[in-house]
């Protein structure tokens, strides 16, 4: 179920960023806010963490932490290009997906790398499966800021 | 863990709800979009439609679904009151805290009330766990959008 929902997210954020326009891609989902292409960053930058916390792999994109969670929108110009950017977030998703269906229920709920055994002892929730329904929910909250950009958004 | 995700979700947005103006519940979250008003009634109608899809209950709050759910913002002049808007809030989401409580881990993993034995049957997952899933997905897609609202918000 956690899965279908981190999968369906990632799906959705997926098409909508490959509508934008390049001239969206560069809009402030609110004025005065950050910017597509920065939370386009953001995310690629926290899923490529994704890959150390939950112990499956070193990151890829070691770069894009400063750019892209350290500093705020507009701290560094120029960014990447978009280009670039969204290679990483298929390449970094692709990777993810990968992982993901190896991983039997049991190992779901071992331990992420950023608990100590011992405090894991005391606090059994700070597992993989955490970090995947905090990331998803991390998602859909950028989700709901990006689709403000949508030229005919009437959803909510 | 997702009954944590699902109350930390809802803290913050009863927080940040709270801490908004008169006229910041007025305030359209971005130019052309609904407005914090309409959301806050928007995540009651479907809170409260919660009660009815796990079978904890009636709805309390019928009157909502038209206003917040079937029809889109500025469809209806004027709203239900924020003061009436904000007391349904607490009152909902306290209901559903508690029948939450209530709930035994099998009890979670029962089918809601909007899928037949059949179809269950064919497709166990979606059960009541599901829809919490679905349903804090919603809440932090829509917390999303209202932080921008925040006058200093810089948070990502």
């Amino acid at each position: 179920m956690l899965l279908t929902a981190w999968d369906g997210y990632m799906k959705q954020t997926t098409k909508l960023l490959n509508n934008f326009s390049a001239e969206e891609m560069q809009q402030e989902i609110a004025p005065g806010k950050n910017r597509v292409i920065y939370l386009l960053g953001h995310l690629v930058a926290v899923h490529d963490d994704m890959l150390p916390l939950l112990g499956l792999g070193e990151k890829k994109y070691e770069n894009l932490r400063e750019i892209f969670i350290t500093k705020p929108d507009k701290a560094i110009d120029p960014l990447p290009p978009v280009e670039e950017l969204k290679k990483a977030w298929d390449d970094v998703n692709d990777v993810l997906s990968g992982k993901f269906a190896a991983l039997s229920p049991d190992e779901w709920l071992q331990k992420h790398t950023r608990v100590s055994d011992e405090d894991f002892k005391k606090e059994p929730h700070r597992n993989r499966l955490n970090v995947l329904i905090s990331r998803t929910n991390h998602l859909s909250y950028h989700l709901g800021q990006l689709v403000l950009v949508k030229k005919t958004n009437q959803e909510v």
